[in-house]
């Protein structure tokens, strides 16, 4: 029989001041990227071995990108450091007094504290949604997706029921932002080039995308210009475009809207709102909805000198140009990491702390082939341009050189075949949803 | 709620003559290619929605490859033909006096069978070895032993036990055919070239790799010379080569040998043997052990004019130069897979059926960075140009021109870097063994 064991931690103690970053994201990596000339340790703790690029999933949930091209394993990331450790273990509260953080390997002493554990679904509190809808923030989520999108395919060839074809060939996306816009155009895309070839037996017609958004546009960060044209760019593609819309309830099957109107759909896939990953042990007059921890102009949570927050989890008030907090997206993380890394080398020198003020370059979603949408600083544009930009944005800011390389002759290679080659079901159904 | 609804398979009935494939493997692919002049319908039948190349499943597991490169949608492969069609299901039983197989999705007409289901991990009745030992058979089973390797690493980092240590860096390998000979070789790359970066809190002189093999020597199936060449490339390599050891018994934790002898390891991989993946329903006198079907000379099963069985799960005595039985691999399956696919038509037009003569090419086995055996009809060879035609024989043979490109960028990657890059663990804890 195996022999039991404790596990514990097991970080030497060389007597140096130790960093801890909690969360191996776009914020997380960049502390660390930037903390080469601290003189301690630095540990970063995450629930994968590997950091997740988030802004692509949808591509690997519509058979567009492998896994291994948006993933990074941790390790590698900086295994030529020195000073460098990192855990994979579950956080499980931070203990102030006592400086340390309790986790599932044991309690850890830290000197300072990053808490970048970033967002997760929001569902709003409704349980039959968050039980029956299917949430896109980890690389599993994608995996589950793609497996569902295409054993629903083959079931839905298997009935002679109308109504249960339907319901297996229609999809509703829930958010109107960047991830619902993209996964729209990524599914219709599949409709369009891609299943007609592989279900000859399916009439696509019978595919419905819809996408549901309850404010008054889609893309509510970016310009008129790009939601009215991100719009047309969906509806041209024949994704049913729902505003001022919000679903009620979801059994499975059936979605309520507030208007009572009805849709059968035995895939809602909910991308309408996160709330921050947060850690239990801080006082909870830190805590704001959603799950976000306020942080003064240093990132430093507020009432703690040595407890930082940055990315999703963080919500900074009065940072001039973003006075209600900025944008829970990969920028503000990295560039905020980037200055908590600075921050922390300068409490421990004892030098004045620099605030951080947000330095926004635009927003940009794709919507298919030639398509899509930018605002920059400088310009807006939209199309074919924009789709070269968001491109080469994505590209160069993907983990690992391979990685970059992996990706883009998966996109040369979709682009020029029309194919989204990944259509494949990995792992048993009674290991999905 | 979900509509309730009952599948059927749901082929349109044409009116004429239908081939029923049973597995899409090397075989199963080859008769359907072959059938491109049929003149009537073609339906496969498999239980995942893609085709795996088995012989490269060990980089996957060794986090060489990742797993698109090496699977292919198996609707993708034949979209192209008007009469092909696929369906993802069990095929439960065969009822040849109604000609008729009963599948998950209901019972389905054909008008010739060929079952090409291929081989499934034959653990000799051995429970406790099924039980807590790993096969490496499917795509699944590859995952399932890379998340394995990378976790029991990150464990061995938190115990001051070193049994316990010792029992996570530890691995055996059971069986010295080709899969057991390639992933010796590839875990001591891992040892060798990426962990001692990754952990260098590990000392990597505790990780051992057993390769144990019941016979006189390794890769019984080839020349003595390559036999004794990937015995040395291996201990040169740190591999510890077990022979004439047999397994008795495997708690999970503790290997105990014939010899008595015994091993402590976390980790025990099972290349010992298969059995035929049989189908139920064909009279007993034509099931060989273990778990082949017996066939003539044509592929026929024994007594059945209009089943063929191809491939692992095909048993051919009396072809002269093979007398008791071809080799279980690729080629054989893939040569009788053409000819079946041609007799099938000679059945349908009257016509004499031609018998079947296995041409064997080679065999060969691949164990590190220019180290590999070949044994060719002509000649043999072992080293750096037997690597060569190892990966070149892989390359060209592996389904689907992107695939190919792919996976030659990552052996060029690998080369050059002496990384193996997708050290990933994908999935939680629970869903893993």
């Amino acid at each position: 029989m195996p022999k039991s064991y404790t596990t514990q931690a097991r970080i030497a103690d060389l007597g140096e001041p130790r960093v801890i970053v909690i969360g191996g994201g776009f914020g997380g990596l960049e502390v660390i990227r930037n903390l080469k000339h601290f003189n301690g340790q630095v540990v970063l703790f995450d629930r994968h071995n590997h950091h997740t690029f988030q802004p692509l999933l949808y591509q690997v949930a519509t058979s567009g990108l492998e896994t291994s091209s948006i993933v990074f394993p941790l390790r590698k990331r900086f295994s030529y450091r020195k000073n460098f450790y990192f855990r994979l273990a579950e956080v499980n509260q931070v203990i102030p007094e006592e400086k340390v953080i309790e986790t599932s390997i044991g309690k850890v002493h830290y000197d300072y504290l990053v808490i970048a554990t970033g967002a997760t679904t929001n569902f709003y509190g409704m349980q039959d949604v968050e039980k029956n809808g299917l949430p896109m923030k980890s690389i599993e989520d994608a995996i589950g997706l793609r497996n569902r999108i295409l054993r629903n395919m083959e079931r839905a060839l298997l009935t002679d029921d109308a109504e249960v074809m339907n319901s297996l060939m229609d999809y509703v996306i829930v958010g109107g932002g960047p991830t619902g816009v993209e996964l729209a155009g990524a599914l219709s895309e599949l409709k369009n080039n891609v299943f007609p070839k592989d279900y000859p037996e399916l009439e696509m017609s019978h595919m419905d995308i819809y996408l549901v958004e309850a404010g008054p546009r889609l893309l509510g960060g970016m310009s008129e210009k790009a939601s009215e044209k991100a719009k047309q760019y969906l509806e041209s593609m024949g994704v049913k475009v729902m505003l001022n819309a919000a679903v009620k309830s979801y059994d499975g099957y059936e979605v309520t809207f507030n208007t009572g109107e009805k849709l059968i759909s035995r895939m809602l896939i909910w991308a309408a709102g996160v709330k921050g990953s947060a850690i239990n042990g801080l006082k909870p007059e830190v805590m704001t909805r959603p799950g976000r921890f306020l942080v003064d102009e240093f990132n430093r949570v507020k009432g703690y000198e040595d407890i930082f927050a940055i990315g999703d989890i963080a919500l900074m008030e009065g940072d001039p140009s973003w006075p209600k907090g900025h944008p829970q997206m990969a920028p503000p993380a990295m560039q905020q990491g980037k200055l908590v890394a600075r921050n922390i080398m300068n409490l421990k020198a004892g030098k004045p702390l620099k605030p951080f003020r947000y330095s926004h370059q635009g927003s940009m979603a794709t919507v298919g082939r030639n398509k899509a949408v930018v605002d920059m600083k400088v310009f807006k544009t939209q199309g074919f341009f924009a789709w070269y930009i968001w491109m080469f944005v994505h590209l160069i800011s993907i983990t690992g050189f391979r990685n970059r390389v992996f990706t883009f002759f998966s996109w040369v290679w979709s682009y020029l075949s029309y194919d989204r080659s990944n259509r494949l079901i990995i792992g048993r159904p009674k290991d999905e949803l």
